[in-house]
């Protein structure tokens, strides 16, 4: 068997501690050291809530670590989490991120994407962003089904939530039990479907007139009572969020996410209009909480194997499990 | 846009056809030549069926023509068709090839794969075997389905055809109508299956004790009519193929292919035991006489621009569909 893999945990919100969990059961991989500045000086056990100690104080940064690689979890927004993969891509450190935006960097941030990509090329090491959605249900997945197409017209990818089987953080965050004026406020949406939705048209070679996005409230046809909260008849149970690719007028791409309390059949679809149609449902839906740690430590091995260079779910092998 | 890439077509039975018919629609193809000893000196143009000429005159071997890549349709068996694979490595040709052994030439043939392997390298040229099936719906499918799981305990994949949908040739070969008796001696089954058994298990670093395949006669519950013969009730409406993979005894891995006339709730089924544990069925199937072509023409870029040498689905990017 070859060396394991010594990664690094960046970032300890809920992903990351479930993601820092998974690496220790793998005898593939090592964990050299956690870094959270919210933590820092606390053993990693008792941050992961575990009774013994790991000997293994978190970080409050990445310098003096010595590492093959990162698992990065600590935002959505890749320009504001650019400052950290620069330091890593400097340090000589693979990245393996949960960044939604960094599923495919240039879609909003082509200059950023550029020097992220230069750097990881001058220091020999990869990057790539994945996670379940974005990363695999709304766009590694519907790419793949794509492959035994001779023809693709029309794609329709739909995920339904139901996050009232989630974590307490998601239920707020779709904004469960709010009223529809702090819904406007306070939730923005889902980020990364629009660059699910890009990397799906430019996998497929389409160049997209327009793209639009839509975010509604869910509002409870009927009173809902998860583990967290109650969420009245009438109030929002979550978000509805839709976006659209357009060519020559007409919607090519449509990814439909629904996330409330309460979702009856759960589940991620896949319509495919071409030669042949296809029609696939994952019933129940694939679990977020343990698909996108999951997704990031299986794709570990994947990038460390690739080219260096800043990279997206198209420009490796094919991701798997493994032990 | 880049120089279309120049393909030969070698082999002009059925899924040969569909194939040239492919490549002659995509424009980032160009179809330069075509080879099938049946047809030699008839131009590919009335092979085809079509009414217009091409100006392409269908040769007896690959010699003299001058392209960038192959896509091979003759044979299911690795070392019966190692002599043409070789002669196409040799002209410093990409190959993409519907050999059901040449999914995983490893598999069965070690030496062989190891000799194309190097003859690919030496002339910087690359191999894959694909297809649906082998190649898609029982491997490299379900192989993908396994990204977001921290942990695979077993794999049960699932084909039901209804043969009866399919091309004369297809519905004769699962032996619809045959007796029993005429079954055993004329129906082997369908070849790739433990390649895509022993592919999967790879993927999933297993390595397995034991492989087990059975091929058993489909009786007709009642009459069937096609649009090409008849199974009368108690005939063979098909067959039923199951392989096994086993680890400390227990069936991890378990593909099972049912392709016969009348078969209700025609599918493709992947379910997953593990953590999450999945369940994707594709509904209705992936219709193979249209999928194949597909996949050989979809694979073909991401072959040209993957490293030189003998590949499989599991070393190349993710296929997917283009214009």
């Amino acid at each position: 068997m070859s060396k394991p893999i010594r990664v690094i945990q960046f970032g300890l919100g809920a992903i990351g501690r479930a993601t820092a969990r998974l690496v220790l059961k793998r005898n593939t991989l090592q964990l050299a050291g956690a870094v959270d500045p919210q933590f820092a000086g606390r053993d990693l056990g008792e941050v992961l809530g575990w009774r013994r100690k790991l000997n293994l104080p978190v970080r409050a940064e990445l310098a003096g670590l010595s590492a093959d690689a990162v698992l990065h979890c600590t935002g959505s927004h890749f320009d504001k989490v650019f400052d950290q993969l620069t330091a890593i891509a400097r340090a000589g450190l693979h990245c393996v991120s949960s960044c939604e935006e960094g599923l495919l960097p240039s879609y909003r941030h082509p200059a950023l994407a550029k020097r992220l990509h230069q750097l990881c090329v001058a220091h020999h090491v990869g990057f790539v962003g994945t996670g379940v959605n974005p990363g695999f249900v709304m766009d590694t997945l519907a790419l793949v089904l794509t492959a035994p197409c001779q023809r693709v017209d029309a794609l329709r990818i739909r995920r339904v939530v139901n996050a009232g089987t989630r974590r307490e953080a998601l239920q707020r965050k779709v904004g469960a039990g709010m009223s529809p004026a702090e819904f406007r406020v306070r939730v923005g949406g889902h980020v990364g479907l629009t660059e699910s939705l890009a990397l799906v048209a430019d996998g497929l070679g389409w160049k997209l007139d327009r793209v639009t996005e839509q975010v509604a409230p869910v509002r409870a046809a009927r009173t809902v009572r998860t583990r967290y909260l109650t969420v009245n008849r009438g109030a929002v149970a979550g978000v509805h969020q839709v976006a659209r690719g357009y060519r020559g007028g007409r919607a090519v791409l449509t990814l439909d996410l629904q996330m409330y309390v309460g979702a009856p059949a759960p589940r991620d679809e896949i319509e495919i209009r071409g030669d042949p149609p296809l029609h696939v449902v994952v019933a129940g839906g694939t679990p977020g909480d343990v698909a996108t740690p999951a997704m990031l430590v299986n794709l570990l091995p994947v990038l460390v194997a690739a080219a260096p260079g800043l990279h997206t779910m198209k420009t490796l092998t094919l991701p798997h499990g493994a032990r």
